[in-house]
């Protein structure tokens, strides 16, 4: 019998509110440079100390071992979705970062403008990275001109620089196709071609990506440097079962940055806008607290800061979430889970394959006897090391909404 | 290649006598009202103090994540069989509660005396929650009359209260059915319905149960208030490699109780009657030491006393067993195991899905530099978290029984 069949018997409708906290990136590793410390372990949280004694602790394999995950599949797996199973094309993910509303069977692309000479063949594959305004401008010109492709509707949305995202909207459209890009300069750009050949509807798409060139390509030309463009990562959004369905549970996203509210929106969360900041977050928790089961609340800076590699930043950015933490627990979720998508070490200066610590947190959860949540504290913890995609069902035990299985 | 095919070509005969101990229910969480301690935690345990210090320690999920395991699916785990591939219906489970000698491909039902009105309503699904003795009369009643429906031997067993458990013995049976159970009053018992609607066998068994009804009704009528029953949780006893031929181990069951000499019949370990308290059965294990290689010894008390939740006497149930061990480690057996099918936390007063805590003893255990055995210690392990099937893995290894995997 299959796991999640089993899981979906056994089921029940909640009687609790969660919320699932996620510092992105929290997760690092303790290294000379900044004194054996990670920055949640050099940080001054005392919020988070007091949680510490209330909850379990353990840590998270995002994908698998050795595997770091972008944030797609890093999310997918808390939202409880194996991410290999369900895979989000790069042209998804970036168009969900623009913020755009993608629909189960949209095809979406990364693009980036480029310099093609005389023959057509690549010669600057940024177009000289122009700047931002010049993209939006030669975006709204296409889009003005380019509303549809045979049957299909076309979505474009300028991203920073020299990117944008190409939607294509229609029926019987598949992805994944190979890349509209050569992947060096001095070759013409390669036709996008159906992955499957076998794929008549992936056929179907990349003759819409033909035609898109076709109306494309001569509204660019005489334009300098960017008089052509590349396409990548050109695939559908898969069909997600939804969170309601598979968990019992209706959703609400509190993320700040497009892409998380459109990671949330691909499983059926419904996004809440407003929030600028993780205190304004925890406030609309409590104001929303009525009406959902579970809240996922984003909060992005620990990310940030590790990718930069600013340790001092990324401390900071725990201190300030643990600043606001009053706020959420003013009236506890009767089960919180705070955690991280996946380690963002400020050495690594990216995301890694580091497990993520986790702590969890309701009146059955049992204390750990750790008086801190940090990495090394989370390695004792009664929770072990487990795969991220887990969580999600020791949440819903902990929500006692997990009938017995067996008598 | 499948693991337990791996596992069988490796499989050496065992030179070594292996006792699992399993304190039913013994995991436990750390919560306010107790201090922060667990039972174990709490308890005067010397004994296993000074075991602790000759073995490695761990926790074991019972099933999956989340999941919180009835009696049959933890022990089928502990037994080394996946409970999600070997499910064993709640009918079985209860006639094996009750001592009844199932055999494979048996049909057994959980069976209760309601009350019906004229037109066969059902108006009081427990019939009045009539006395133990009532049942037992009515019990022999219909087993008196009813020999066989069909072809098939027909064995009633009265239960505790209202209950009882009928049993169909015959060729071609199988589950599992729907319910003949309305579960809830103002309607008529619905017939037993294959779940399977193409399995020629469950419809014959199907066709049983009605004319079971046919049969024991007309003796029910006039009855005053158990006029009628309800049928649950039907379904056949199913085939599960032995546990000989799985691990090349000759077993043997120590218990008290018996659903868990059931169980332990179910995988065909041999049924040692006779000890009543924990200290004769480790007497026992003694005493039949040269007769079998594996001896499953159970005690039952921290798992009842947690279902109370009563924190104290679950606290003092461990300090019995504690109290009873020297007579178990006058002579060592090669590998002891002593762990749990599950955790009963006395906050829950019920199973649940927190991974119990394992003790695993033998020459080549190593020990993890813990003092004692806990929750909180078994976290720090060399064993880790891992799911409970894989015990009996261990325990093969510690036994020196598996061979070398490759060169």
């Amino acid at each position: 019998m299959n796991l999640d069949a089993l899981y979906s018997e056994l089921t029940l409708k909640p009687a609790a509110k969660i919320a699932m906290v996620v510092l992105d990136g929290l997760g690092d590793i303790a290294v000379k440079e900044n004194g054996y410390l990670t920055p949640l372990e050099a940080a001054h949280t005392p919020h988070l100390d007091a949680l510490s004694k209330l909850g379990a602790q353990g840590r998270m394999i995002p994908v698998a071992p050795g595997i770091t995950p972008g944030s797609g599949p890093g999310h997918l797996a808390l939202f409880g979705y194996d991410p290999i199973d369900y895979q989000v094309g790069r042209g998804v993910i970036e168009a969900l970062g623009l913020g755009l509303d993608l629909q189960a069977g949209d095809v979406a692309a990364r693009a980036n403008f480029c310099t093609l000479d005389a023959r057509r063949i690549v010669t600057d594959r940024r177009a000289g990275r122009i700047a931002t305004e010049v993209c939006e401008e030669l975006c709204e010109t296409l889009a003005r001109k380019i509303k549809k492709v045979d049957d299909a509707e076309v979505i474009i949305r300028a991203g920073k620089g020299h990117r944008f995202v190409v939607v294509f909207r229609g029926k019987g459209l598949q992805g994944p196709l190979t890349d509209a890009d050569p992947h060096r300069e001095g070759l013409p750009i390669p036709s996008a071609a159906p992955v499957d050949p076998k794929s008549a509807k992936a056929k179907k798409t990349a003759k819409l990506v033909a035609g898109f060139y076709q109306q494309a390509l001569p509204l660019l030309a005489g334009k300098s440097p960017a008089n052509g463009f590349l396409m990548r990562g050109i695939a559908h959004q898969p069909e997600i079962p939804l969170f309601a369905d598979r968990y019992g549970l209706k959703a609400a996203c509190l993320a700040v940055y497009p892409m998380y509210k459109g990671l949330a929106q691909l499983v059926g969360m419904t996004k809440i806008e407003g929030p600028q900041t993780i205190a304004q977050q925890f406030e609309r928790f409590h104001a929303e607290r009525a009406s959902y089961d579970f809240f996922f609340i984003h909060y992005k800076y620990p990310d940030m800061y590790g990718e930069d590699g600013n340790f001092a930043a990324k401390k900071k950015a725990i201190e300030e979430f643990d600043a606001a933490l009053p706020v959420l627990t003013r009236q506890m979720p009767d089960v919180l889970a705070i955690t991280a998508d996946h380690s963002t070490p400020a050495p690594i200066k990216g995301h890694s394959w580091h497990p993520q610590p986790v702590l969890l947190i309701s009146e059955w959860s049992g204390w750990d006897k750790l008086d801190r949540f940090t990495e090394t504290g989370a390695n004792q913890g009664s929770l072990g090391v487990f795969e991220a995609k887990h969580l999600i069902r020791l949440i819903q035990a902990n929500a006692r909404m997990l009938d017995k299985f067996g008598a």
